[in-house]
């Protein structure tokens, strides 16, 4: 890769120009970015690249473009760069949800163009370029998208690209992608977005001042739920079907543990703590877990 | 206090056992362990105390005695301490749930014998003397339970005890203190196990290797859901009411969540998204934050 563009340089879009330059992945960075206040801030820290007023000169002039925008953003710029894009160009990004994404890309995407999809497994509930860091991907998973009509030249270009920057590559369907990541962190995020909700609901009910004492559980989930809005309103929205059958299930499961709870059945949640107990040794044993839990931010 | 026994000598037993002795806050300390590992532990560790193997000889020689047990154990403890124990002496705990215990001790305990119950907010998702800390209480809340019968002179010893241990002492009733950790502590918990139970459920029902994408939110979960089983099913039992309500409340949020994710209603989903930022503003605000989420375990 000699150009490379990155639309949207936030958390993400920061971490991966400090890398590709740490890295030497490229000639030339240039960056597009539509918030002035992020355009001051890159500025400032002097990050690397050359921010470009006009999309069509940074589509125009990169060999890769990677979209690093909320996904809801992905239509509007598709039907900007369909303009100017040429066949040669790499198009990629790094969205949590892949189906509706892929449906978007195969709608309004200009013909003969392609956009191989990726999913770099990192983030923080931090946002904005001064949060970005740059050894965000070092040793993360990045899930690469393949489906029937997938560049094989580019997947192998990005497959190199994200072991460059020292992540690890899965290759997958948007499908799978979408249910296992529905489980593994859309549902655990949605829990903790609830779990905050339901104690906010709770405070207004008792007039107690009880979140001082929420060193025993809550306070964690506090920072899973202070993550970006418009990121997760957007995951949540484009895989919502998968989301819509893990939250059924969970539900489910919770009633039946209510259930037991009432009852008192000793030997039903006895199982069941310690049948869990059983994911984290897994968790362990694939040596997956760190010294403390950072909800994969660190 | 002059001699302390500790009953139960796990996790939290043995911390204490060590806090006390750093803080010299007892000329003796005796040790009460049921289980024959936990001794062997205590032994090779060369920690602090006196491991008496009669309750007798421990209760009779003691100004304080602190359970540190499973509450499910309370009841039994009781009406053998019952044969022996002097008035004067002074009987706490640490257990996380308060109303069934009063309950328990209400009923069981000797008449003219009094029990001043505690809950240091404190913990770990391990378990064992060999996990104890020394600083396991060191600036973490301590709740002391006053009700219509509490012995004044008891409870001012307490809260002077777990200040000399470097913990910040609130006082409450038992009503008081299951409400609020019903949501701030148990809640929480149960929604962990209940994450990981959901995820274990899926595995079954998909052929993906999923876990080792668990980085993305789900691998913090499951340390907590690692949490000793009896310990929290003793804690979701003896706060059944309380726990069942705030499950009601999380399940009934959940549902509107699913519903608007279904129908995409933006601003509803962004109205939620955004307010429970304010909850971990509070909690920086009220300096409650920690560098990395540790679910109340540093």
């Amino acid at each position: 890769m000699k150009k490379i563009l990155i639309i949207g340089c936030g958390l993400l879009g920061s971490s991966l120009l400090r890398a590709i330059q740490k890295k030497k992945l490229a000639k030339k960075i240039f960056i597009y970015e539509k918030s002035k206040l992020n355009i001051k801030k890159i500025k400032k820290l002097k990050l690397p690249g050359i921010i470009v007023n006009k999309l069509k000169e940074g589509v125009i002039n990169s060999d890769l473009i990677i979209f690093c925008t909320p996904m809801s953003e992905y239509k509007n710029l598709i039907l900007k760069i369909n303009n100017f894009v040429l066949p040669k160009t790499l198009i990629t990004d790094i969205g949590s949800a892949k189906i509706e994404s892929t449906k978007i890309i195969k709608k309004y995407l200009k013909k003969g163009i392609h956009w191989t999809q990726g999913h770099p497994i990192a983030g923080s509930e931090v946002s904005g370029p001064e949060q970005g860091k740059v050894n965000m991907f070092l040793d993360r998973w990045c899930i690469l998208i393949k489906e029937k009509n997938t560049n094989k030249s580019h997947l192998n270009i990005l497959n190199k690209f994200w072991k460059k920057l020292g992540s690890k590559v899965v290759v997958m369907t948007s499908e799978k992608h979408d249910k296992i990541f529905s489980i593994t962190s859309h549902l655990p995020h949605l829990i903790a977005y609830n779990l905050v909700k339901t104690a906010q609901d709770f405070e207004k009910y008792q007039s107690y001042d009880f979140i001082k004492f929420s060193a025993g559980g809550l306070r964690d989930f506090t920072r899973i739920a202070a993550s970006n809005e418009i990121m997760w309103r957007d995951i949540f929205f484009n895989n919502k079907t998968n989301i819509s059958k893990a939250i059924d299930l969970f539900v489910k499961n919770l009633s039946a543990f209510k259930k037991d709870i009432n009852l008192k059945s000793n030997k039903l949640i006895l199982k069941k703590l310690v049948q869990t107990k059983k994911v984290r040794k897994k968790i362990i044993r694939l040596k997956q877990d760190i010294d403390k839990p950072d909800f994969g931010r660190s």
